[in-house]
């Protein structure tokens, strides 16, 4: 038996459900498949228990630093089981929540992975066929795993969140976002971490930052080493040693982390036999309003080869599904502009163009202004660490087109920025800003 | 003799610096007098060693959570003098930048008090004389002191910097930014708290938020009187009791803070003999341009009617120093919405108009949308507290003339907002909008 929807979404991840909840409130009979838990990664593999660990982490950080002050304590210590256990009660709640309000919306979830057979009829291995007009694909990313010996002697971020007592002394192998965030949790919660990187340190964010948060990085305690290729693991669970291209060795570890990219899940499922272009790394082309080259196939979130976050892949499911179902044939969302911010220690946010990349567009219309000073409260433990906030703006009015920030404080300050930013905030505007004293974020109106 | 300046300041506070800076820079000859430090309140009695406490108060609060989430830790105890010796040091270090600063630019500065004799000329007690075409009144305010019985049992906000021990039991005796953010602090820092208040608390701060967070006062453990006058104070230092017009009594405390206002410094030094108008408080009267009604006489800071916070008073400085050195007729500052934060626990923000001024001036053409959610971190702690966001927003473009967050992270948040309202932000750009996930500050785009 064949069921007629309006909408299939694949995947209940953070893109899926915008689409497929904003698909039900404009009044779409929406079919929602998932093998996996509702939530996706952002929910239960990524963004919120990274940000719990993060917050973990400050804590240790904010005690570390209050024994400076004159705080009379001993050191912390985190009981990682039971802390795994509130977190995963959290994040229970959360996937409850969603539940819910899936039901409310009368959408239809079935806890099975779908297969295309057309361009608009799914089946799954239970025997269920469903079709739709529109198919939306948001089956997210995971993990990449590499094709090296030993490799398994490793874990991958997904099992990070199920480790109940903490590494002694770990790898961390990568440079991205999801590397750096960890190396960082990590040391902040009392693991020696060395951190292996086989080129740069996050790349696309602006070099300058990037390399401030590497020295305070590297004075907590983490070993950064660049230009290190692990070619193998050896030793045994709880004892590895890495193997590096170039003939060094590193370790031993009682644990290793690979984060070493994510790639986008897209196989397996009909995409290929339905000629849905995808690029070199697999993940699936969309335009800018999420068509894929099939008529019918849409994509949204991990899967395409846009901007891997969560506030993107919801702002494309809602875009979508007001296009299709609402019947707003131009309804897009921006993407020029996407602010972000690297949960680090400190953390690190961004949003618009680097240094680089303006200079690259703009030449000698870019004008750069750089701050940098010590938070208040390091000053009063008398570290000297610095700040960073860099403002990279284009022509005589100095328009703003990207905004870099670095130390406490950036997590928060940096989104209404980003809003100022998209209505064409200039040097002016900072500059007759009245500012919030004494704060981190004032510091983007005090440059000069 | 008398000496001749192109500019003469009175006071060396966060408005008088910034005067006297930015005229030097226009290259006026500045003669600045203080017979305080450097720095003026902010630095020295207030915002700064304020915040530094809040920070203190901070650490403490993310160690009673960290334990909730799985941390194992005694709880902390702050050894105060050693945090007032660091938190001296480092203020210490601002004036002494201050100091350099002012040397450089070649300002003039008098260690002493100026009385002006004319609307051109001060002299001083040791016998200085000075003259200058323009001179900037920028005395700034004190605590109010209350002329009842056992007043001087208590301490105002000055002193409490100098304490070198922690209170047991504490009195606060206000219901303004000051008192509520010691109540705040003190209670943090493991003091048991009374916050006394003669009617509201915060007024002027929309009504909704200001009591959420006095809900969370209270679950954190401070007792919150309000409606309450005390009239007088007795017993001995270390042990007084209050009482109240209404017959109530209220202690034993070991320490009480009055924060019950502050007065303008704007007599004794000529102001009244020159005929420089003042309102009813004795606040200096000054149009958009900081001009008093007599010529020449000009006032910034806290000594005027306007907003006392500091960067309204650097602002108006500098706009002041352009205007009259710099010889721009037309400059001034944009004070139609000042952003400003209650360093509260949690901490309380706001810009523009609160919902009940926006309802008195727009009627029903205003929108409003609240939204409250309980942070991440408290979820997993298990707490249920809620962080508060309010947008204020008139017509069907649902422009934004007001936003209000409560909550952690709300002390970084809203400068960037508070920029974006200045743009002329409103409802569309904020959904248009992308997140940074999960914040704080996102859920001002999550509203519905």
């Amino acid at each position: 038996m064949n069921e007629h929807f309006d909408l299939i979404v694949l995947g209940a991840g953070s893109g899926g459900l915008s689409a497929a909840q904003r698909g039900a409130r404009l009044g779409a009979r929406v079919a929602l498949f998932d093998p996996d838990v509702l939530g996706g990664t952002c929910v239960n593999r990524g963004c919120v228990p990274k940000k719990a660990m993060w917050f973990a982490a400050q804590i240790a950080d904010m005690h570390r630093l209050g024994r400076e002050i004159g705080f009379d304590a001993a050191p912390l210590r985190l009981d990682w089981a039971r802390f795994r256990a509130l977190r995963d009660q959290y994040i229970a709640g959360i996937r409850h929540r969603y539940a819910t309000r899936l039901d409310l919306a009368g959408i239809r979830v079935i806890e099975e992975a779908a297969r295309l057979v057309s361009n608009d009829t799914v089946v799954t291995a239970k025997g269920m066929q469903a079709s739709a007009p529109h198919i939306v694909i948001a089956t997210g990313a995971r993990p990449r795993l590499l094709d090296i010996p030993g490799f398994e002697l490793g874990i991958v971020s997904d099992q990070i969140f199920a480790l109940d007592a903490p590494p002694q002394h770990v790898a961390v192998i990568g440079g991205g976002y999801v590397a750096v965030e960890f190396a960082c949790v990590l040391n902040g919660l009392g693991c020696q971490v060395d951190l292996l990187v086989r080129e740069n340190l996050l790349t696309g964010f602006d070099l300058e930052l990037v390399e401030a948060l590497a020295v305070q990085m590297q004075a907590h305690g983490i070993r950064i080493v660049r230009n290190t290729q692990i070619k193998s693991a050896r030793g045994q669970p709880g004892k590895v040693t890495l193997d590096a291209t170039d003939g060094t060795e590193h370790g031993v570890y009682d644990s290793v982390l690979w984060a070493v990219g994510r790639v986008p899940n897209s196989e397996g499922f009909g995409l290929e036999a339905l000629g849905v272009e995808r690029d070199e790394h697999g993940h699936v082309l969309v335009d800018a309003y999420q068509n894929t080259n099939v008529p019918g196939l849409y994509a949204v979130g991990d899967v395409t080869d846009r901007k891997a976050l969560t506030p993107v892949a919801v702002a494309a499911g809602r875009a979508l599904a007001d296009r299709l179902i609402g019947n707003h044939p131009g309804v897009t969302f921006d993407d020029s502009a996407i602010p972000s911010v690297v949960f680090s220690e400190p953390p690190l946010g961004a949003v618009g163009l680097t240094e680089q990349q303006a200079r690259a567009r703009y030449g000698n219309a870019v004008n750069v202004h750089t701050g940098r000073y010590t938070p208040l409260l390091w000053m009063v433990a008398g570290r000297s660490e610095q700040s960073v906030v860099k403002l990279v703006s284009v022509g005589e009015a100095r328009k703003v087109v990207g905004i870099h920030v670095l130390g406490p404080g950036s997590d928060e300050l940096l989104q209404g920025f980003a809003v100022a930013m998209q209505k064409g905030l200039d040097w002016h505007d900072l500059k007759t800003a009245i500012a919030i004293h004494p704060t981190a974020a004032e510091e983007l109106l005090l440059l000069h």
